[in-house]
């Protein structure tokens, strides 16, 4: 598997002692619940937690910042476009200064609730539409990593070779590549897109191969499953035992 | 004017040193303004900003909070119901478990704009239906302190002799008591409801008369002046000079 | 079992040829999927069908009206107040001339969904909060039942033998009331609180036996399953069957 | 002025008898006004009523459409993305399915307001970057223009010359090209962009003046003045008595 141009590995030539493993959990809302937290986040050390824009209300969150802390998990701020009809995963034309107030505004919302558990947001992650756009349209980038900067500075996970974790540098921030376990890629280091067949890897033993083959790779420090699907926590143990059995280490990034 | 059994002044013995001036600001929701809030920011001391469940898109309370910080007034956190369309309004019947998880989230996001300004969120006040629940059900209030005590412990504001800075107080947060000047008083320190003639003091002459006696009674710490009437800055302006003409000190309580 | 006052039998002494078994459906909110609609479907008689402001984004109305239309089963609309995040089920002291606007555009917006599917909306029961709201508050009642006036008349579906179906016949429209297979009801003819241990009848047995005793009563014309609950389908199939055991006729009321 | 080919005189070549005169309406929400619909709305032949999903809540809807029944001002339905905090400004890429049942819904939520009042949605306009989107992007064209067939068929409003109104004419609808009294056009027939310096027409005779300009050319069957600016009302009054004045005839279109 090549990456882009510019991956994690070269510009954090020092490279990580450990892998994480992160994943999409508090993104429930209401009378809606969606995946199985309780079930994935031991399996997790950096909890991707929804701050209530595309999705997760406030309770929902409390209680998964809650959760995270006491089983040491790493609190990240899925932060998304306004758009709970849409999940976050429709495009959205928001201007520059409007993004990075929506951006700051979920971070502070979800720093208090894991402050209020003793814990703290420890990195961003943008969520769905908005982790595309930050790849591809330069403003949309600047304007996440504006926020993080006004926020006092957080390490940004991001889609490893993406030219968003250039922008996440060049503000002087920590960038984190990641890489799929259960999404398919193509041969440039691109995600095969999820409306074509075989995009999702369901079978946990296909998933834990290509995880271990992405750690060993060296160009990812995190590893990503999706919390929203049936099996999420089965294959999220499947690879964390097959990293134990490869001896990777395991452990957050923040 | 009489004021409930167990007032401000009683409670707090020692006396403030000058009269807080407060208003709601930071109301305006993407498209729609409301309120004159860079004439109006000016002449007050604190300002009760919108947190976005009632009022205040984000980037109106970034910009909002920057003005307040540069002009050294203090910040407090408007928090109200999860009702846009009903601007907070309607009395909601919201389990405490969630209101309180409303309320830390509110005062989560808006902190994180104040901060990014150089400021902090200093105080609370609730906002509404929501400020007059906390006087009448006692498990909506437990739920706003709990919030507030999670956050870290604010000073709470509101209503001089209601039983809601009793429960604030108990929780052993600060419970600063204020006064309407632009609201007329029932004989038994009631306020006559919005819907009733005569309920607003539009008259900036009569509103700071009642300030100037609201301020000498030593039962309010905190003038409030309504910020979403055409007049407010105009109000605002008439009450602080008639505080200065009155030689009694203007200052934050927070 | 005893019902109130003033109960559907009584008005309606003809009495229906048919009971009617009804659910709620289209509860699915964008990424959010709520109960197994195309299960439970074919069993009922009567679909009450979201209508956004609770529940069901627009497409999710849109198939689900399609589906009952190709099944032949009634739509009536599920409307509630506007709180996606309670899922309507928070009371809401909305002003009563607002509460039949809100009222007036789902009952359009949903029978849009049903004429595009070749069907039409038969009638209104209302959701939630609300359902209990328009039995005890006069303001509210009257605010729906404008509204149902307004958009032309409908049969109102409600609780047999509530002031709410009494509010509905004053203004000349049909009051249908109904009883529920799976809920436990006191001994005046209330039910027993969701809150309540053993408020809802989750064995089938139970269920399609006190929906057989209500519909034996003369008292119900319809008979409530609630659609939420994972063991929906089962319990819908269970009341069906008995029915038909005991060969009561089963057929829409409107 | 060149429109772009395929105008609608060209499409319509019996040339209308009246010109038209539109502007949006019911655009408030909640506590937030914007726009003076009151002094407006007796200028226009034609209402471009607000439908909740961008602005207006239901009792605006209501009120602004028993208004416009009341002064014989045909009704269409101002439809737009879901986006309160964008006011529908904002492009969203939601797919052809969701966006169709969006539109249908907000189609059927106004003809109720309309039909309450005695009136009916005449026609339908698309707002904002829903407005621009449907001349750039076929897919979401013809999403628009198959919630109007789903709805049973109505005229369509769009710029004139756009390809937009081609996939309107296509479905066999009837397509009106409409021409702004107060936005520069450039050479091409396209609109200055918003954010261009001089992209709005505020003084009133120059808006008079290219109002005749367009509906002598032939090329636009209705005029558009913008609701939500300060002026609109005068703007309109002088539109309506310059076109009198050139004794061109004024009339809905639909």
């Amino acid at each position: 598997m090549t990456l882009h141009p510019g991956s994690a590995s070269t510009s954090d030539p020092a490279g990580p002692s450990a892998v994480d493993l992160n994943a999409d959990v508090g993104e429930s809302f209401g009378r809606w619940t969606l995946g199985d937290d309780d079930a994935l986040l031991p399996h997790l050390t950096s909890a991707n937690v929804a701050c209530g824009f595309h999705a997760g209300d406030p309770l929902t969150l409390r209680r998964t910042c809650a959760r995270a802390v006491s089983l040491g998990v790493s609190i990240g701020a899925q932060v998304g476009y306004r758009d709970l009809a849409g999940f976050g995963r429709r495009y959205i034309d928001v201007p520059a200064a409007e993004l990075a107030a929506d951006v700051l505004y979920q971070l502070g919302a979800l720093d208090a609730m894991a402050r209020a558990a003793g814990g703290r947001v420890a990195y961003l992650k943008p969520h769905g539409a908005l982790y595309h756009a930050v790849s591809r349209q330069e403003e949309q980038a600047e304007a996440v990593v504006e926020a993080v900067v006004a926020f006092g500075g957080l390490p940004v996970l991001g889609l490893a070779g993406s030219s968003f974790l250039d922008v996440v540098r060049a503000a002087g921030l920590e960038a984190v590549g990641e890489g799929f376990a259960d999404r398919a890629y193509l041969p440039d280091g691109g995600l095969v897109p999820r409306s074509a067949p075989g995009a999702l890897l369901t079978d946990p033993v296909a998933a834990a191969a290509q995880a271990i083959e992405l750690a060993r790779s060296g160009e990812v420090r995190s590893l990503c499953v999706h919390g929203d699907s049936p099996g999420a926590p089965q294959l999220a143990a499947a690879v964390r035992a097959a990293l134990a059995e490869a001896e990777i280490p395991v452990g957050a990034f923040a």
